[in-house]
């Protein structure tokens, strides 16, 4: 009851944008760490992937609490309320983002009993460090508060598109090349796909972003590859 | 500027409320026509549930700028708080599931060119059954406040997970029966994990209304299984 009205409403909103921030780091870690546990077969790193993501889910509800709280209680407008929106729906996407590399450990936790695809794990690998980078850009963006950094991971969302239906292609001629292999590859299908998500909500942060420091949606829509893969 | 002054608080809540219900109807609509285009290889209707899923991220975006603004301005504490939440993020929720539903749309316009597989189809169209009737329970559940339906729902989510286990086990033994039927196949394995996520987010919407109404979350974690598929 003392806290918010003894702190400045700048100080709690910038502690949110900190805890936001530190989120990123995490979601950032646990992303770079289920790419690695697929590409060098590391059961015991995935392991401490899937157990970490309870973290994630704490912070978030944490950060939801409060961005709540002190939409409530301190009636921002205009810029402030967007400040508190954007951390607030960052840290949605980051907590999705850690679901995600929680399932690629799980997926890597099976995928150490199956042979080994060495050709196609440097495909996932490399779609891996490409996502990777752009969750960071867009997150060093966020807190940079750098407008111009967030349109270019938003602009930059098709490279992601064309390794995933890359991979996706590569992933049904070695199925059909050698039926043994299908159950694995099903798995990789799906770390593949998780990873078009992620990279899916880079994109997303940086609208979030985008209509945070303009208060406008950011131009239309980008031509995106039509066929589901 | 003058609206929500001249409104009452009650007023503004049941509005936003009933734009939720009414958000609901329109994505339980979208996956039931997602399922009938997979189970009737319906190409017209597939480009319906595709074209029709703008309507449901226009009202998702207008329910989350009345409900911050209602949070903002109206300062609501406790209950009134958690209503106002509650249909902000349910909306999130549906309209996730309008993007899913679109997505099986997508993969049902590919499939049609495929060679018709009924057995799996058939397995498709039941689980999309199940998860059909669940979105339906936990939106009477949210319209009703009916604690007890939304408990159900919560407590029922494996049915949804072990029917997607048989399917994912029915699809690849099809694939290592008749490796040509693996694109085809590789689309509704991503169907059926479309479908999946559609339950978990009716899973969700239990847990939302269970905070709205009680003010507690739903107790600890459920038994779920645990391997990825």
């Amino acid at each position: 009851m003392t806290e918010h009205t003894v702190k400045s409403y700048g100080d709690e909103l910038s502690h949110l944008t900190a805890e936001v921030a530190r989120m990123g780091g995490l979601a950032e870690a646990q992303v770079a760490d289920a790419v690695e546990c697929i590409a060098r077969r590391d059961a015991p790193l995935a392991q401490q992937v899937v157990s970490r993501d309870e973290r994630l889910d704490a912070l978030q509800g944490e950060i939801e609490r409060k961005a709540f709280r002190l939409i409530a209680l301190r009636q921002p407008m205009a810029v402030d309320l967007r400040h508190a929106v954007a951390a607030l729906k960052i840290s949605m996407s980051l907590e999705r983002c850690g679901d995600m590399a929680k399932n690629i450990g799980k997926r890597a936790l099976i995928l150490t009993d199956a042979e080994p695809m060495t050709a196609l794990t440097r495909s996932i690998e490399r779609m891996g460090k490409l996502v990777q980078g752009r969750l960071k850009d867009v997150l060093d963006a966020y807190s940079a508060s750098d407008l111009d950094r967030a349109i270019t991971v938003w602009a930059r969302d098709e490279d992601v598109d064309e390794h995933y239906n890359a991979i996706f292609r590569e992933l049904l001629t070695y199925m059909m090349g050698d039926p043994r292999t299908i159950n694995a590859c099903a798995h990789l299908l799906f770390v593949a796909k998780n990873l078009e998500r992620i990279g899916d909500h880079a994109t997303n942060i940086a609208e979030i972003i985008h209509f945070e420091i303009t208060g406008e949606e950011i131009v239309s829509k980008r031509p995106k590859l039509d066929t589901p893969r």
